[in-house]
């Protein structure tokens, strides 16, 4: 008897699709046996939004909440296009669904495989997870113009960061931590974001005696991306905020070899709402249609959705099957679909 | 007839004493026949708040107002000393500064020297100097805690950004890049802070027909970082907010081979209030004292100072005495007066 796992599929704009269908092609392939999949297609993103004048509409949002999760390719149009300006898409679509979903848990691992170059000279052992909370901070979209267009205007942003939303996501990153290398960096900026940040410290204060296996430590930001550039090897699992996540990760990915590379979830490890997997990069519109994407964070994204559902040996076929697709081929620019069926072919 | 060169020094804590011991002794050289110079200490920082409950009082503010530039070494006591949590001293004496002083422009200049290892496999020229915005943006420490020590507890932090702010900032960048390669390049995160980042951009679209030579491109914070860490011969003047600038130097001084080597001034480009330059790395408690640290930084920090005192000829002397001392010795370990002694040779 094996159980269904039912798939909203994202592809979105440029390459999104392209690496989806590879990413869906090896999931469907790793997970033959143990479960039956369902796919259903949304098409979603900036193209949609140029045709329909729509970016996620009520109906669509219910629809895509009754799946098990979702995979998502990725989104955004032509940056100089003005109908898109400010990140419309970005903010309606991926973030909405963040948020709508209440993925408070953004999860993205770096590790450098054997066989890819990183762009340090002496990058060590890089294999880390980044815990980047993921439905708060700078990110809620408080603030506003005022004054606008004249000489005295003000800009505001407001971060908002509850103990509540905090909380969840720091127990999260321990727990990780627990069942890694024991070791748990908060990375904040406490000296400057003075409120945040003792919330932040506070937070992961209470919660450490619960954790008492993990050795914590502390960093500021600035002092991270240091780390990050000189000595990866340091980091475990990082719990961080929502922006400093973003910069982070991306930081990240380049170290571990690209952001073709860089997978992510979006969770709600709650289960109340579907989660959603997308690489880390976004739609490059400029390869799009071309076959020349790597699709390999794709393929790691749908095996983060994989242990995400509970079906963790199919997720560690399909990450043995990357690493060895890595070693033998490197960084060398294939065809996306060929990437796609390398990989499905080793789990065969 | 020689000018005068009234410095205010604040060595500060840690290895800030002796870092701004040898600045100061290449400066003297430096401008030996050009200027005279004077010099005032002011014995300000963590130790001094912990013997004296003073961090910077109205009395020395205005007395610092006085002088014609300040030196500044770095301040920051034991890190998990209580009575200095929550950045107490990097708040209420170096931002203090800053903002009573109206530092603007945070000017932080990357570059590799021959003769200097960076972290990257292959940096390439990496010759580039990031304009920070130094008095809004989300440091203006606007927010607070509500509800706090509760589970319900809320933290705010407040980016505040003026068209005026801005404005002058991205001016002083415009010419930075006038005199350069012609290329500015402003990172934000304008799709996610929207309203913030739309007055940036709306502020660089503005001042970019004043400056037609430049070439003016975007980048997302966090596409940012990768291309520090894959490709920073793209960047030739980053102009950016107060946070985000104080992410990338830190990177970007990974990246040029060490924060023992990046230099900061914290300038007023008006003259209306003295202009402060300092390392970029702090105070570095666990090696004060040992005459360990690398006073490159303080001393190419003093050449700031000097560009900005119209002391252009001083500075470009100091700049290639640095550049001949690091090409003969690279990043050898030396001890910190023998750093300060052999550019002050050069010099003579
Ligand atoms: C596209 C953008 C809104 C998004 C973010 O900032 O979170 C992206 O950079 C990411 O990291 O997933
Ligand atoms: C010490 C700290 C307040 C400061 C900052 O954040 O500006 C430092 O990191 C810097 O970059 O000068």
């Amino acid at each position: 008897m094996t159980r269904t796992l039912d798939l909203a599929i994202i592809g979105g704009d440029g390459i999104g699709p392209e690496v989806t269908a590879e990413a869906l092609k090896v999931l469907r392939v790793a997970v033959a046996g143990d479960a039956t999949v369902t796919e259903t297609a949304y098409p979603l993103g900036a193209e949609h939004y140029l045709a329909t004048g729509e970016i996620l509409d009520e109906a669509t949002l219910e629809a895509l909440a009754q799946h098990d999760a979702i995979l998502f390719g990725a989104v955004g149009g032509d940056p100089r296009d003005p109908r898109l300006a400010g990140g419309i898409i970005e903010r309606g679509l991926l973030l909405k669904l963040r948020f709508a979903f209440d993925h408070y848990v953004n999860l993205r691992p770096t590790f450098l495989a054997p066989g890819i170059a990183s762009p340090l000279a002496d990058p060590g052992s890089v294999d880390f997870v980044v815990v980047r909370e993921g439905t708060e901070g700078p990110y809620v979209g408080n603030g506003g113009r005022f004054r606008q267009g004249t000489p005295h205007e003000v800009a505001t942003e407001v971060s908002i960061n509850t103990a509540f939303g905090i909380e969840r996501v720091v127990r999260f990153a321990f727990a990780q931590a627990a069942a890694r290398r024991q070791k748990l960096t908060l990375v904040h900026k406490t000296n400057v974001l003075v409120h945040a940040g003792a919330l932040w410290q506070s937070v992961v204060d209470r919660v450490a005696p619960e954790f008492a296996s993990v050795t914590v430590d502390y960093l500021h930001v600035d002092a991270a991306t240091i780390f990050l550039a000189t000595d990866p090897s340091r980091f475990d699992v990082i719990v961080t905020d929502n922006l400093f996540g973003d910069i982070l990760t991306d930081l990240a990915a380049a170290i571990g070899g690209g952001i073709g590379l860089a997978a992510s979830g979006n969770l709600n490890p709650d289960g109340a709402f579907p989660s959603m997997v997308e690489p880390v990069h976004g739609s490059a519109p400029d390869i799009a249609g071309q076959q020349k994407a790597d699709p390999t964070a794709a393929i790691l994204s749908a095996a983060i959705l994989l242990d995400q559902q509970a079906l963790p040996d199919a997720a560690a076929r399909i990450r043995a099957a990357v690493l060895a697709d890595l070693a033998e081929r490197g960084s060398a620019p294939r065809r996306t679909s060929e990437v796609g069926d390398a990989i499905a072919a080793r789990l065969r």
